[in-house]
This record gives structure tokens, sequence and C-alpha cells, in this order.
């Protein structure tokens, strides 16, 4: 999206929302704030269902990641792009801590972001009783 | 894909990408263990990352399933359905408790389900610190 209108004339849908997704994590992981708002709706809402909050318009939400805590770094392991959504499956490390996120987009008629929900999955100790199924690693 | 690969023909990989993943759930949904199996490679692998269990091959990810304990019930929140990927964002309810689920799916060259990664990500309390940018629900 960063190259401006000419460059994507023939990209489809999916394409367009494929690069947004990965600008995202991009322009993310670099603290690119300027260019991460040029990836965003202004009335882009982040939600995290774990924790039922909700942060909406683009000021917030980049006040937000702009104020995150710890030294973060934003590695994808997956994208899945599908018309105006896309799924991401991030490797996300702090320090030496490390966890995975799920996080789903939707983008709007204009290309930008306009919705985005994580998720935060913590490690857990298995219930017993499936011993005879599964290995561990 | 049950109706076998006459009525499927036209459709591209990301549409019967999309209809595994849609049947995938329904067919769990209705505890239809035959069609289940209709769906999945015969190598398939499931894991869960937050547990760091691994279940291979069909018949212990069936049993895994048919022993799964409670009264479980899902539904699609939404599915992103990409070449031979897709992620589904799934409603799970066992009686009155309801998680959502995080499920990246891969399909091989046959269209059968070959790897299913399971994220269920629980409730937590928010950090302090981000109180003047959120709205809780």
């Amino acid at each position: 999206m960063s190259e401006g209108g000419g460059s994507v004339r023939g990209m489809d849908e999916t394409e367009l929302t494929r690069r947004a997704a990965s600008d995202y994590v991009e322009r993310l992981e670099r603290r690119d704030w300027a260019e991460l708002t040029a990836l965003l709706a202004e009335d882009v809402v982040y939600e995290m269902p774990q924790t039922r909050e909700r942060i909406s318009g683009r000021p917030a939400f980049l006040r937000f990641n702009i104020e995150y805590p710890g030294d973060w770094h934003l590695g994808i392991r997956r994208v899945v792009a599908d018309g105006r959504l896309a799924a991401l499956w991030l490797d996300v490390r702090v320090g030496t801590e490390r966890q995975d996120a799920c996080v789903w987009l939707e983008v709007s008629d204009a290309g930008l972001i306009s919705r985005v929900v994580d998720y935060w999955p913590e490690p857990y100790e298995p219930p017993p009783g499936r011993e005879h199924l599964v290995e561990r690693w």
C-alpha cells in the first residue's frame, strides 16, 4: 500500500489484504508510526476478547502501540488472506519470553485496516485422560 | 467434498479449502465420525501449542474427538481461506461456559485436512497502565 495506487493496479482484493496484513506487522516491528498510520482506517477498532478491552480510533490505537511496555518483537508465522479478511499467526518475543498470537483483521473498501482482534493464548497444563493419544514436545 | 469429485469441478483451491474448513466444524458438531474421517488425511497431525501436545494420524485424532469430555458445541465465527490454508475463529460452548478458539488448518493436494493447530485462549485481567485508552465490555 505504501507504493501508492498505481503499483497496486491489477492486484486483487485478497492480495491487497495480504499485503496490508504483512505491512501491519512489519511496520509495528519497525515502530514506524507514520507508515503504520497510513495503513489504518481513521475509525479502526482494536479488540482483545480475553480481557474484554476495546480501543476505538486511530489516535488511541497508535498511542496503545507506542506506549506498549517491553522490548517486544513480532514475527509472522502465517498470513491467511481472503477478500477483505485476514488472519495472522504471530511469533511474539519480549526479551527471552515468547508467545504466539492469533490476529483477525478486517480491511475497508479503501484498503485500510478497520478492525483488529487479538488473542494472546497462554501455556497451560493439559487435563488428564488423553495421555494415550498424545505426545508432548 | 462429500459430494465427490464431479460436483467440485470448477471450484478453485481456496473454495475447496473453505468448504473443508466449514465441513470440519460442522461434522465435529454433528459427531458424524464417518463423514469427519472422509475429510481427514490419513497422516493428519493435530497440535495444541499451549500444552505442547501433538496427536498423529487419523485414528488417534478421531479417538481424541470421540472421547473429548463434556457436551461441547462448536459454532463458526469466521472462516478465512487462502489456497491450501485456512483459519477458523470458533465459538465453543460447553454447558453454560463459552470460549473462543483459533484454529489453523492445512489441506493436502487431495483436498484433505492434513494439519490442525488449535489455540484455546483463556480470559485474563488486563495489566494496569492502559485504562486511559480502553473501554471494557
